[in-house]
């Protein structure tokens, strides 16, 4: 049994031993699209839901995917059956195929499937995190899972550097999401979240805690909402496929939230249930 | 003598069997820097420049480079020589480094060298080039040189299945630069391009251009222009390592320039003249 493993077009074996052709359009141009989820209990949580977002990604770029989703659903178990148990992140990425680089789509040639999965240690979901504000000059395709990362990268190095969690991205005054996780706020009793449009990721996490929001009756506003509100929240609360959703307790070094924790707390175990339930044995 | 030659930390081979490790941080973030030069004669035109942009666009990113400039230098003429002659497209990045994939920066991981050489052969500097235009929603770092190039792909294709050659993005009214070139015009006898803030690569065929223009007596504007302007232009010419600067003589499908054919051969001359006399034996 492996701890880390990673798998390229049928192929795999121990993480570090693992390579690809140079030419594999990921190498150049960040050619492709991902998804990561969360194996509990041997079960990948919410994985149609990533299999639904990666086809629409996949869709959104044109690449082709040769596989169906039962076949990709397949390849994840056969590959999970390999490692050790316990939590484990499953991430995967589609790249749209190995060619001389150029920058048009090469012709016939198959997208290519990579998978790395790695144990994992999932935080204490009372932890508040620390955020800093980032400026969010990334491009206007957010809504899409791309490799092209870097300015996600360079946000969560200042977050790390100033001995935080996260990054917080904004439009000027407008809050959108963060480096690497969604961002919504409670004000009021409601529970508000940027809109699914072309400048977040329309988060998985962030879905389920909207659903957790109607099952346990806290009305939800997908809407934008600035700085000033962010700060002025009762709870902000980061949600990813690894945190789930979780509180904030600073922001830029200012404390914010600490006024809504019980309602947090219906949504919280609402949200944890269903993961509880769905990971079951 | 090899045709195509991939090099990776000091291992080369034939480019198709040339592999990297699956945790380079260039395929899941894309997360790194790129230049591209040509070599004539078995000279690499312009590397100085290309070297010293490379540098800037580490800087940007934090990217230690590990080689001084002249190191980098000898490593590609090194590669250079085992090619076959003619001339060559000298490509080359530098990645931040292999690691377990986490977006902040790995500790203590050295940056990864890749080059790749191909042959090429030069378009004919006479053939007027037929453009589409695209709305630019590419990130507001365009001055550095990077991997995360994915809208580029996507207009390139674009360009492609319009049976043309390159696409010119503009920001609503205002034109960039395109998919993979710079662009200018001229108008009433001058030389007019975007100035080199975060909305364009700094081109280095296009500083040339600038430094012929001096040369030979023509005034330059850096500053914004129009797709009215573009449109209306005496002559667009679009600028690239690989095409030198070359006209267009259409845009979705209308015609354009065609009034300063002088003006521009007396410009593409010196261009020219320079190239020659750096690459000579």
């Amino acid at each position: 049994m492996m701890k880390e493993l990673g798998y390229y077009n049928g192929q795999w074996g121990p993480l570090e031993t693992m390579t690809v052709p140079m030419n594999d359009r990921a190498g150049y141009f960040g050619d492709g699209i991902y998804e990561a989820a969360l194996a509990h209990n041997g079960v990948i949580f919410a994985l149609d839901d990533h299999l639904r977002r990666l086809w629409r990604s996949a869709d959104k770029l044109r690449i082709e995917l040769r596989w169906t989703q039962d076949e990709m659903r397949d390849i994840l178990y056969d590959m999970l059956s390999k490692v050790e148990p316990g939590d484990t992140l499953v991430y995967w990425q589609v790249t749209r195929g190995t060619a001389l680089r150029n920058h048009a789509f090469p012709n016939g040639v198959p997208a290519n499937l990579w998978i790395t999965l790695k144990p994992i240690t999932l935080g204490d979901p009372r932890h508040r995190l620390r955020l800093i504000t980032v400026e969010d000059t990334r491009f206007l395709h957010c809504d899409i899972k791309t490799l092209n990362l870097i300015p996600n990268v360079m946000a969560a190095q200042l977050a790390a550097e100033a001995g935080c969690d996260e990054s917080v991205f904004h439009r000027g005054e407008v809050v959108t999401e963060c480096a690497h996780s969604n961002i919504s706020i409670l004000k009021d009793g409601r529970f508000i979240t940027h809109p699914t449009d072309n400048y977040i990721l329309p988060g998985i996490t962030r879905a389920r805690l909207l659903d957790a929001c109607a099952e346990v009756g806290i009305p939800t506003e997908e809407r934008t909402f600035t700085l000033a509100e962010l700060m002025d929240a009762d709870e902000v609360i980061v949600s990813s496929t690894t945190k789930g959703g979780v509180l904030a307790g600073e922001i830029d070094g200012q404390a914010v939230g600490g006024r809504a924790e019980a309602v947090f707390a219906r949504l919280q175990a609402a949200y944890t249930a269903r993961y509880e339930r769905e990971t079951a044995k």
